[in-house]
């Protein structure tokens, strides 16, 4: 049975009864217009926690002006259906007011890890982030807590902010959830044209494309990056935003390969912006 | 018994285990050197809570370039003897090593509130204090934490953080201790000269002549400021650094007063830097 909960002052209730109760909470943050991308997480956090709680809050503080805020998704009657049928225990859904009676006066700033890729893209997005994923462990209190690896620098953004703030927390990176045809699970894929949806898996054979030339030996971060992007151009209508090397978790842009990274690109079809990415261990 | 903890993976298991016993924590934040206004939060603490933990660490990133870091009274013997005469279960006394094994690159800024009296002076200083109180409010899990309504700012200041964080902590504000000659106790009095230490009640007696005419009904700040500051003028040897009207909890400078205020010093002597400052409410 999932039990919807609206206020913190409740969360906080339920987070302090399973200390006593010494059960472990796991937890997931979304944005709702839940995926199996998202189950997956919500599955396996039901495996390895007594109680699983996840949170659906579309979290205005990490919309820029120009971006989906609006339009994003929203469907808690869905979301609490598909919940269900995984074992989720709590939905955390909040009002904008109850999350922000005000909007914060002592902020948060993502720093040096957002400055690259979607971070220098979107100005303020991982500030706004931050911001939400520390008052949701705040609120939660959960021992784990469970994020996507097809969102890397968001993960290795997170991963940062429990280590500077001390949070008890393990996070837990998921891989990504793909199509049968190849296309990384995304909330925002349903604003794909019909004829953009066709060619959308040609993204990931983008980094397949890569991730071979990098088995064969290629350590040059040029040669990947132009075969990838060439391959999106001839294949796609998208417009390609970034195609980049990156050292993983450190996110330092990297030109000759050595040490695990993480190739990424986003692309901006008529409606939808995607992204997608593998990280590739040394 | 008192006990020294000096990880913060001890400091969590203690935490977690009080959680599972239904005990709640009182928690007193410190840079050590504790005198008689730590001893009362620390008793006010043992008497509230199951469990007293404070914490003594001299954080840096609260100091300035050229402010008394280096030259910070450090005595743990001393605290801690102190400290078991009250009642306190555990002193929580990491290494800097283990506080920040790299400064932070998610970092908190504390905004506009510390834009005014000892945030003006001090830049950073705020920055510095929520940055390690939000981390010991992690490390910690308390249930009450106890401030000096001496470091008013800062009280105020903390309670924003609590409020923009969701940490579910009550913060308690606790009364300025002082000499029996009015001069508030502070780790940073060791600093004053013979002569200054003569002198430096005038502060108090100061804010004490401000308040007798905001009695008489003065509401105009400037007269207030002016008789205050001429009054430490002519009975020390300090050079005012501030005296200010300000609205608390809001930190609004007030020319016409109206609503809860708080009249605030900044006195520099030779060697040491002052600060005091009384609470009116309206």
């Amino acid at each position: 049975m999932t039990s919807l909960v609206t206020t913190i002052e409740e969360m906080n209730q339920i987070s302090r009864q399973c200390a006593e109760d010494k059960k472990r909470i796991g937890f997931v943050p979304t944005m709702g217009a839940l995926h199996e991308g998202h189950l997956k997480m919500m599955k396996q956090s039901v495996g390895e926690n007594d109680v699983t709680v996840i949170s659906v809050f579309v979290n205005p503080l990490q919309f820029g002006p120009n971006e989906d805020l609006a339009a994003y998704p929203r469907d808690i009657q869905t979301d609490m259906a598909k919940a269900e049928t995984v074992g989720v225990d709590y939905i955390f859904y909040p009002s904008e007011q109850e999350m922000y009676p005000q909007w914060p006066t002592i902020e948060i700033k993502a720093g040096r890890l957002a400055s690259v890729l979607e971070g220098e893209q979107r100005p303020g997005h991982f500030d706004g982030v931050v911001t939400v994923v520390n008052k949701l462990f705040n609120i939660v209190k959960p021992q784990q807590a469970y994020f996507g690896k097809k969102d890397a620098q968001q993960l290795a953004i997170v991963e940062q902010l429990v280590e500077d703030f001390n949070h008890p927390i393990k996070i837990v990176g998921i891989d990504t959830v793909r199509e049968s045809d190849g296309l990384a699970k995304s909330s925002r894929n349903v604003y794909l044209s019909e004829a953009e949806r066709i060619e959308a898996p040609h993204l990931y054979q983008s980094l397949k494309l890569a991730q071979r030339l990098y088995n064969q030996g290629e350590r040059n971060s040029a040669t990947l990056i132009a075969e990838a992007q060439n391959y999106i151009e001839q294949h796609t209508s998208g417009v390609v935003e970034t195609v980049a090397v990156y050292s993983y978790p450190e996110l330092v842009e990297q030109s000759k390969i050595s040490g695990s990274i993480f190739i990424s690109l986003a692309v901006k079809f008529s409606q939808a912006r995607l992204i997608d990415n593998i990280i590739i261990e040394s």
